[in-house]
């Protein structure tokens, strides 16, 4: 049997023709783009070509607002940093507490060494941002407010467009984290007020090892990586030739799929949830599901291990996650549904699956087919399971 | 008829053997490396080996002294920014004048804008290092000295041990630039003094946005970027799967390769240049003839423009450079070679003729046959030539 691969969120994989497109760049069109000869003169033509795939698939204005990194990642770290460094007098930040791990880790580390402060905006039960409070923590002192557009784990979509008009109103800058939205929801930055936007190439059929950071022209960039003149001085290092080339190319692929992700995907996913519900009880949708990423689902088994229940799935062969894989291995629940105020009895049991145009019904047939004999056969096990009658606790489902 | 790359220190061919290794890691073993299931444990196994065959390449005594990052630019950040923020009190760097720009850009910038000292240790007209400066420049406040491995630009090769020792008798680190060296020459670190090396993947016919920073077990690396507990939490973001098992391919060719890169190869360079240097009066070979990389030439043609040579070479279908890629569009002669007190009227004329093991003695008759009309077309448009009578400059050639 094929296995089923429901772990889009943690990474992709690389569409065919993605991979032709960057196949010449490796042995033919081999040449360091910024030589002036030949081989680099013709490496420099599939890179411009690239750009305005990415360019349309962002529907930015200009395509010099595209910097490429190596990743999401160091794209979060360029522009947090950047703010910090090129906005004098401010050093506060105002962030969300359930960002990746690029955002929060960075930030801890500025509030230990470098004096910054920052404000980590919370969310309710949904997963959905206390606006509130962010309108209250932007002030002359923020730097950058930073806020992801959509979350990996719940898929919860946040209001950026608005997030963003309100840091401006503050005099500060507005990045997002649109590492799990770009390529699954329609972004149009033309006109938008969101400064700076952080993109990975392999969550999107695209290789490992690429990613951008969209600036809006007129914002400062500080770069992170300093030495040769690459990407007008705002990311040195020779540039990733086949990586960027395969990035365009995902790009493009992305904005041709792009409705059969809001629909035909969907429909698998609200298949699935929906199937799991029914068959089993406890089991309970999280996130915001009026508004968020068409693909991914993330459902909570209540009183058992989300390890244990993913080691059987891989058993059965299919892969899923626990919250993010950058964390994977911590016993502790995820930090998002922390934030959500998930009961621990809940959290700890919650699997995320998220798909991509590569999945199908049977897919989904599979995983409602091995579910429900998976999580009856854990909480026999279970010491806080006391069978089919225990009460119902206080944590309400999103979805049924 | 093929066109002649001879460029092969801006970048190299991807070696056909190490595209075939990473194939798989783009539609098949594309998991997470980070993940729990089979997708992310099938490649987990893939990079270990990896990680072994570029640990025998470098004689590194443990393989997790190995650090994946985006590329040689990054490492060289990192390592010199973990220096100043690990080594309390000290705050001075000690480098060269001929180092790459990952190097000096990002000195000068630490310069400005953070407070620390940097000693520029300057070398003789052949490009050796002057070691009485350097162990003078090396102090109690020195954090890190840092010098290149090879030259770009010249092949010259430092005594990187001897200088490691003496950063280690005033407390400081030792950090080298190889990305010239690693694949080219033999080098051994279990035992050495080195503390940290720099090397890139697409210099030894790896792919591109690919590199690592070795740190010697015991040694406290600062990451540069922060996010997820990717290598050990010293650099955060998702594994470039296909671009570290391209890596270990690569090293494990370059390893087969090293003697062939020192008898072949040299040899092909050797031949270059004596036919140079016999055919065309006042070309003058650059660089310490007596340690260097074996495929690097630097030849300087007198009274002519480096970038129309290349202009003409390249419509001969021969690719070569004048200094780095990473600096090309600048008209000013190389850093390199003005470093080394080479006039003007000679450093203006510099080509940089680097080898691989793919170049081959056919090559180096095209360069050959077609080099000497090149030249006095050039010379007799040069205000600075009067005919071949003139006297020869002060200049003294290196190599004749």
């Amino acid at each position: 049997m094929d296995p089923v691969y429901l772990d889009n969120n943690a990474t992709t994989r690389v569409d065919a023709a993605v991979v032709s497109a960057m196949l010449p760049y490796f042995t033919e069109q081999f040449g360091n783009a910024s030589s002036i000869h030949a081989f680099g003169a013709e490496v420099g033509a599939g890179l411009r070509t690239a750009r305005r795939q990415l360019q349309a698939l962002l529907g930015a204005e200009f395509d010099h607002e595209i910097v490429y990194t190596g990743g999401g990642t160091e794209s979060d770290n360029t522009a947090i940093l950047s703010a910090l460094e090129t906005r004098s007098g401010r050093n506060e930040i105002v962030t969300s507490t359930v960002e990746h791990p690029a955002i929060l880790s960075l930030c801890a580390w500025l509030e230990k060494t470098r004096g910054a402060k920052v404000h980590y905006i919370g969310v309710d039960a949904r997963g959905r941002l206390d606006i509130d409070a962010y309108r209250k923590a932007l002030g002359p002192r923020t730097a950058i407010a930073s806020i992801m557009w959509a979350n990996n784990e719940t898929g919860t979509i946040f209001p950026v467009e608005t997030l963003a008009a309100l840091a401006h109103e503050a005099g500060a800058l507005f990045h997002t984290d649109a590492v799990q939205a770009v390529g699954k929801i329609a972004i149009d930055l033309s006109g938008s007020d969101i400064d700076m936007l952080s993109l990975s190439g392999h969550k999107l059929h695209g290789p490992k090892g690429i990613g951008a950071l969209y600036v809006r022209r007129g914002v400062r960039l500080r770069p992170l990586i300093r030495g040769g003149h690459q990407e007008r001085g705002r990311r040195a290092g020779t540039e990733n030739a086949p990586g960027i080339v395969g990035l365009g190319a995902a790009a493009a692929l992305a904005q041709e799929h792009m409705e059969e992700e809001n629909t035909r995907v969907r429909d698998l996913r609200d298949r699935l949830e929906r199937g799991l519900v029914q068959r089993i009880s406890h089991a309970v949708v999280t996130g915001d599901i009026e508004n968020r990423l068409p693909n991914t689902a993330n459902v909570a088994f209540e009183y058992i291990e989300g390890e244990a229940i993913l080691l059987l799935l891989n058993k059965a062969g299919i892969a899923a996650s626990s919250g993010s894989a950058c964390t994977s291995g911590s016993l502790e629940p995820s930090h998002v549904l922390r934030a959500m105020k998930v009961p621990y009895t809940a959290a700890h049991g919650a699997i995320r699956f998220s798909f991509s145009r590569e999945n199908t019904d049977a897919d989904v047939d599979r995983v409602l087919e091995v579910m429900p004999g998976i999580i009856a056969q854990l909480r026999q096990m279970s010491p806080f399971w006391d069978g089919e009658s225990k009460t119902r606790t206080a944590f309400t489902p999103t979805y049924a």
